[in-house]
């Protein structure tokens, strides 16, 4: 089945908002077989939806329309659609009740603009929004079929998990999977796939370069469940068995997640010590809810000031070898491990630029510590991009190494 | 002028890579007087590509597309371009030497296939690419415009900047402002604002809510640059006058930037100490570069014991107020001033969720601090809306506490 999604707004095309909708719908189609072959996004304005609407009936089967169905005069998806399937826009009584249900929840009155959003073409059916006053409508008409879903991410999001997906025949079975590496470039890492690439004909396998990782993304389909979840399991089991080494996670899991998990599994607490990263590992960490069970700190040590009184780091070392360097990475590492009551501790130290690089000590040279009571490492890294790229890169490879430890 | 934004790449409809090309094209020719009506995205396929192209020049006179410029088979765009208009696609000798100076300088020897890049449609002229191998196309044809760009961010942007926005005609002058405002809802905002929209009904102003912020957009337009800026202003200064106690800053800079900058300006050193934000805010504050001249540590005091340890408060206080409390935010601050050398220091500590929240602790009570030698006190706040929504919440809220203490 071929596809559009429309989204509507003038905050989309004067670039007030980045459009995300348009993007989750279309991962959530891909993944039931559904081909997405055009993006829209057009001005509020009537003229110019219809000449979209119309466009878009000619090239695709199913439409999936987002925004434009709010209380005021410029939300004008729903009266546009009707038009141009010539649909009278009719009351629906059970709509209106539970609108005015959703107000009556919120003590609050029904404003009388409200009420235009209980119409909905003639034939078609709604979709109850729980968390928002807009309804979706689904239309079946000439074969076609279209959604009108409202703007806001999260009424969207429920409402496409609820109702269109379900409701979205599929002809097809699709699985996709996602399989995420780490410390291999994507040139490499295609030209080492490429045996697989031919064994396993029937799985689509491309590569993915993102910032301090590259995936990889399997797709496999057919008319047939088992078969298709056959193929995919064959093709990760010969990646995995090669690449293991690379491989951090699957299905874009954040990696703190995963060490999160094998912290809690080993009953370990974690302490930061941050120099580089300015708290972007710590902070990563603590988005995770629950992740009190297994931190105990982080340290933020800026200055030097920091690393001496915060992690009991020598002066003289400091002197010595310089803030960022190998002796420094590791004596922060082992300092907090001494301090805290935490079972493992890492440590980032370098120079993530603009300004501060120098030939021994250049911009992207960076030194991850991981210390337990038992054992304690570093790793020198050269990191390539910009002050962010560099933060972020540390941050990835700091908690993979955390990852490799762990197991 | 009219004008349409298509993304070309399977990776876009595929729902791979989020579409961010188009949001940056769309304000930057917003910003210049360029109506954008429509954005489109279509999979790499020659037979659509063509549609999409053919639909749009039937309605607008200005097109840029995005992608499919690269060296590979399935990079289609100029070649359909070229057939669209009619056009032969020709080997530019002064192109083709600069793509093989590009792998001159990294030392590399030009791929066979990097050829095809410097095919140009005839009559059409090129943008040089000085960060990549892909050039862009400028196309004039039946008083069309069409620029092709590469589809990797850095490249666009760049040769969008120097090259297509001087070329595109303007046809009337438009001057873009954006207000921050923090502590006021968007529906209270906009109410308050009716008489100001009355006054000055030259200039186009909408609200936008975000996360934790409400943003004011001014847009004024006309054949004048001297009237239109006059506009502006007067409607900036009436806003200003009426709205100052809600104003944090102009045209989305970061909020920790104007602090640095307040930071900078008055000499200070800064140290934060947060519970509930976890390194939110130090990390924010470290991605600016230079950082290091003001900001002396964060401490991310997560357990308890890091509150005592780190931060020197007494386990007594922890124990009769609970770790959020007011005399905890405040004692973590005063902590942190006296062991550092910071001038002011901020504390956050509240409650997070999804768990934790009690009934006269909720979830989304956060204690925001601020001490320096002569002054401390504490914020007491309710916020609403998930665990990211909250922390993210706080940051806002905490960096424009300490703006406003620093003005």
């Amino acid at each position: 089945m071929d596809a559009e999604i429309i989204s509507i707004g003038t905050e989309l095309t004067m670039g007030d908002t980045l459009d995300t909708n348009t993007h989750y719908i279309t991962q959530k189609l891909t993944e039931i077989g559904v081909n997405v072959l055009f993006h829209t996004s057009v001005v509020d304005n009537e003229t110019i939806i219809k000449k979209a609407l119309k466009n878009s009936l000619d090239r695709v089967d199913l439409i999936i329309c987002t925004g434009g169905l709010g209380p005021t005069d410029d939300d004008l998806t729903k009266e546009v659609v009707a038009q141009v399937f010539n649909l009278e826009l009719s009351l629906d009584t059970r709509l209106k009740e539970e609108i005015s249900n959703y107000f009556k929840k919120q003590n609050r009155n029904m404003p009388e603009n409200n009420i235009k959003q209980a119409y909905i073409p003639k034939g078609s059916k709604y979709l109850k929004n729980e968390i928002g006053t807009a309804p979706g409508v689904c239309i079946k008409h000439d074969n076609k079929t279209v959604f009108l879903l409202p703007g806001p991410p999260k009424e969207m999001k429920l409402m496409l998990d609820k109702y269109v997906l379900p409701l979205v025949n599929q002809q097809e079975f699709v699985k996709v999977k996602t399989i995420n590496t780490i410390d291999i470039g994507e040139s490499q890492l295609a030209m080492d796939l490429e045996d697989i690439v031919r064994r396993h004909k029937d799985v689509s396998i491309t590569t993915f370069a993102k910032t301090g990782r590259v995936d990889i993304k399997l797709v496999a389909r057919g008319s047939d469940k088992n078969t298709v979840i056959t193929r995919l399991n064959k093709a990760m089991e010969d990646i995995r068995s090669n690449f293991s080494y690379y491989i951090y996670g699957y299905d874009n899991i954040p990696i703190e997640k995963i060490v999160y998990e094998k912290l809690k599994e080993k009953n370990m607490k974690i302490a930061f010590c941050e120099s580089c990263t300015g708290g972007l590992i710590t902070s990563k960490f603590t988005k995770i809810a629950g992740v009190s069970e297994v931190l105990d700190r982080g340290i933020i040590s800026y200055s030097n000031e920091s690393k001496i009184e915060d992690l009991g780091v020598h002066k003289r070392l400091i002197e010595e070898y310089g803030a960022v360097s190998e002796e420094v990475a590791l004596a922060m590492a082992l300092g907090l491990l001494e301090k805290s009551k935490a079972d493992i501790v890492l440590s980032t130290t370098g120079v993530a630029g603009p300004t501060g690089g120098t030939k021994t000590k250049p911009i992207g040279l960076v030194f991850i510590g991981i210390a337990t009571k038992d054992t304690a490492f570093v790793i020198k890294n050269m990191f390539s991009g910009d002050r962010n790229a560099i933060q972020y890169r540390t941050y990835l490879k700091a908690l993979d190494e955390l990852r490799r430890f762990l197991i």
